[in-house]
């Protein structure tokens, strides 16, 4: 068996039984039951999943995994291919959004070359995990071989297995790659499925007329690669991207190891679908952090049935929506650790 | 000219002149242009209330008035009076959810007793600054004097002046009084003004013979102080309560200092609604932390179209909302001044 297949076998359903104790200490805090709302049900989340009624956190690690896409050729994006290598620069020298959030939340950003279309690429700090430079056109044929996004979510699981080796509790999960709402709305719309305009948007901000071309050319890649979008892996190798497979295993390698993850954004969300798709046991360790403003998100989130943590009508990608709930998830950790109870603070209960 | 009148007189309109380049500057950070939603328009926000180009949070402070009601001689809350004191020495132990809160987003908590029934309440840590104990039920006639209610906006003058005065740049609000969602919704029935259903819910977690009780002496409060409820601070006195003062005074000392305040859920907001009928100016210092799920809050948000930062179905009070929103605030004017500019960072611009 391979890395990914012995993962996705490792990968238990979350512990259920948990779920009673949890509940008793939550109601035993001095507040009216169920009043910190979702604070609770994350830190209910977080220890079914983690499968512990003694909740950590540890080290808060976003991976933000950097691809180009031969898909821009068609000219879907708003910006121009050589962003993608100049934001994994300003990320690395955090000036980047996901870096000053991070920072606020106290969590590490780690930025991975799984696929920058740039083979000398060499920054300080940069982890060269790179597939290949970038993948194919993929309205012209498939994006990427089976064995190339093979390698891509493997490049996850192994980040994934690394950092919580180093004592990570809490992942999330980032991106940066021009073009890269196009595979992203490709992949939903051909694993939810919906029909392509429903989870197609604007990206970075372009105008009508490119809209209308983004749509047709998914619907190009979609038709191109009819026959190999069968099976999940098919799917993300035929319409997907290198990123949106490493972001597949982080979550493959996080749920295999009972660590839940913090899904960022749209992009996020379509490596996510992937990954449950492959796995359906995975859902129980998700976070999904915020509701993006890219339309299409919205689509998925209100199909599986998802509430984020948050929505502030973000729409930048990176991990900057995972470093913010992250903050949520661990404000909710330690009201479940910290709080008082009713019989320590000498607090009365509720009359009945 | 006493001190309310003066605070009021002092607080100016928020800086919009500022606008053009404070846009100018967001949109010169490395993202694409409104990309971080509502981050960029809390840091907007900020910056024209506090009239600058450089924000500086400062100290985040947390004031937390604690107060009894008369009101609950009627059998409106699921708890027992004692709790409130109880929850005064909970917090000053650091114990409470507001407290894990504030700790983890680095803010301090102050609990000020303007009003526990309790005339030898003295914890380490409090903040004495009761102007009686507990207000009378309002059912039978009017909470407090005119005077009384005067003294308890003034406590939150002064408190809010003196943590200026200390490096605060933002303020929060919060409080606890066992009962104290009755007085709240009166206040928002009378100055929305609004049918007293629409704004009355579960407070603790009243059952629904409860709940109709509730209505019912919220009605009959309305109706014994019919003639005293034509000024906001009128119907404070009549129908409202110390800590609902003490909030509203924290909200008009910031104002006039120009310093922003979160204000923190459905008892916050009636003490917030009360300051800007008193003066309209204070709308824009303020930030909404989040929707409660107390029935009622949505009402109030909807009907005076306030979009809040968070939405977690929190309904606990104490200032618990207002912690959690400020550690957002606070990362958007990190946004603000810790971003890479497109120049500085060599990162390509939108093709146009």
């Amino acid at each position: 068996m391979n890395l990914v297949e012995t993962t996705i076998n490792a990968i238990a359903p979350v512990d259920r039984s948990l779920c009673a104790p949890i509940q008793a200490h939550l109601d035993n805090l001095t507040k009216p039951r169920g009043s910190l709302g979702q604070l609770e049900s994350i830190a209910m989340q977080f220890c079914v999943a983690a499968g512990t009624q003694r909740p950590r956190i540890g080290r808060k690690v976003i991976y933000s995994f950097a691809a180009d896409h031969g898909v821009t050729d068609e000219g879907v994006s708003a910006f121009p291919k050589a962003v993608t290598r100049q934001m994994v620069a300003n990320m690395l020298n955090g000036g980047a959004a996901v870096n000053v959030l991070a920072r606020h939340v106290n969590a590490e950003v780690r930025v991975v070359d799984v696929g920058v279309d740039d083979p000398l690429l060499d920054l300080n700090g940069l982890i060269r995990r790179k597939v290949r430079s970038g993948t194919r056109n993929m309205a012209r044929g498939p994006a990427m071989t089976e064995q190339e996004a093979r390698s891509a979510v493997e490049v996850g699981i192994e980040l994934a297995i690394g950092a919580i080796a180093e004592g990570a509790g809490l992942l999330g999960t980032g991106e940066m790659g021009i073009g890269n709402t196009t595979p992203s709305s490709a992949i939903l719309a051909t694993l939810l499925p919906c029909d392509v305009p429903e989870v197609t948007g604007r990206g970075t901000g372009i105008d009508d007329v490119t809209l209308k071309r983004k749509i047709e050319v998914i619907r190009r890649a979609i038709d191109v690669n009819r026959g190999l979008l069968d099976t999940p892996f098919g799917a993300l190798a035929a319409v997907g991207g290198l990123e949106i497979a490493g972001i597949c295993g982080l979550i493959l390698g996080a749920a295999s190891r009972r660590i839940p993850v913090v899904v960022d954004g749209f992009i996020s969300s379509a490596g996510a679908m992937v990954a449950t798709k492959m796995c359906p046991h995975v859902t129980g360790y998700l976070f999904y952090s915020h509701r993006s403003n890219e339309a299409g998100h919205s689509v998925f989130l209100d199909r599986c049935g998802i509430r984020p943590i948050l929505a502030l009508d973000m729409r930048l990608g990176e991990g900057t929506g995972a470093a913010l709930a992250m903050s949520v998830i661990e404000a909710a950790i330690k009201i479940y650790n910290e709080m008082a109870t009713f019989d320590s603070a000498a607090v009365s209960r509720k009359e009945e």
